[in-house]
């Protein structure tokens, strides 16, 4: 039997267009027959290397006034709720932390998908750790155990090395999606070419040429 | 009788993704009942406006690197030949000037898809006046005329006035596509949701509430 085709999915958590396709990508890859491999990163460190202190949507107001109509736009296409948060780009790194802790229990996707609900679809801040403990709570995890094993020093190194690895890729936003041959798709509106490649090159390496 | 709906095509001839929509246009629209208005126009100067001299993708290296690849996708996908076209980007003054020239003889759907045809479908320089007369010359216009009418002050003027439209109403890339009520849709990947838009307006302004 073939293993299934899988497909990264990296994505930040106070990123718009991250959360429109952490919402859906379950499905998407269900239908699809494909893997997710949910890999949570940091925006920062990577605009912050090219000379930016916050998000280009703030930076450059011309499109930032267009991505917040685009993601009203998309999302009732989506039939998602969608709402501004304040401030824009909430702080994500407790969050990022909590979700790779997740991964290997396997609720990383219901608590990644609980926190863009709360961030985007309400308003909630997920800098807070309150938040985030209900959250945790919401979805049956301890919420102390977890808020501490987040902020141990063998978890924030994880997270770091999950940085070094999107810097090296070359990633320069989310979300982003990685197949397993290398190829890179950038942004929501490319999940199903991404998920179409993924299935394309597992069905190739199937008949060695 | 109803007017049929239409959507403004805002492009720029050395925009990689206009090319992917100016080849695609007129059949979407076609499908979908929509009338297209060419509109050509410069980006340089928006772009200046931020501060920068040259395209994006090439002040950002990292998107520009997949910007290519995606393009070569996405043209693959579309059915398109791609290749990429030294300088980029390409000096699209002439060819805009021209464009305009062609809006009240109808030429400028014909020209503008020999043009990107030309550029990305065979990496010829569209930036060269010979270029364009070989064009021109393709469809069916008399070179010398078009070349020597397109430079005239009223014909520079009327691409000025194109410019400071395209700046007073945000633009900020290409390609862009302009609902008749003013709503705005930004990329190829938005063409699809532009055109919905333009027909559920017109639908619902038949009937009044």
């Amino acid at each position: 039997m073939m293993p299934r085709p899988s497909l990264e999915f990296w994505y930040e958590f106070s990123s718009t267009y991250s959360y429109l396709s952490a919402m859906r990508i379950a499905d998407a890859a269900e239908n699809a027959g494909v893997t997710v491999v949910w890999r949570p990163f940091l925006l920062g460190p990577i605009f912050g290397a090219q000379g930016w202190n916050t998000s280009p949507f703030n930076l450059y107001p011309l499109k930032g006034r267009y991505m917040w109509r685009d993601m009203e736009r998309e999302a009732a296409r989506l039939r998602l709720p969608f709402c501004r948060p304040t401030p824009f780009p909430q702080n994500s790194l407790l969050a990022a932390r909590v979700a790779l802790l997740g991964i290997d229990k396997g609720w990383t996707p219901d608590f990644t998908r609980a926190v863009f609900a709360a961030e985007f679809g309400k308003g909630r801040n997920i800098g807070d750790p309150v938040v985030l403990a209900e959250i945790l709570t919401a979805i049956g995890i301890a919420p102390e155990t977890a808020l501490a094993e987040a902020e141990t020093e063998a978890n924030k190194a994880r997270l770091r090395r999950a940085e070094e690895e999107a810097q090296s890729r070359g990633f320069f936003g989310a979300p982003t999606f990685l197949a397993e041959d290398g190829e890179m798709f950038w942004g929501n509106d490319r999940l199903e070419q991404a998920l179409a490649w993924a299935v394309e090159r597992a069905n190739r390496s199937k008949w060695p040429a």
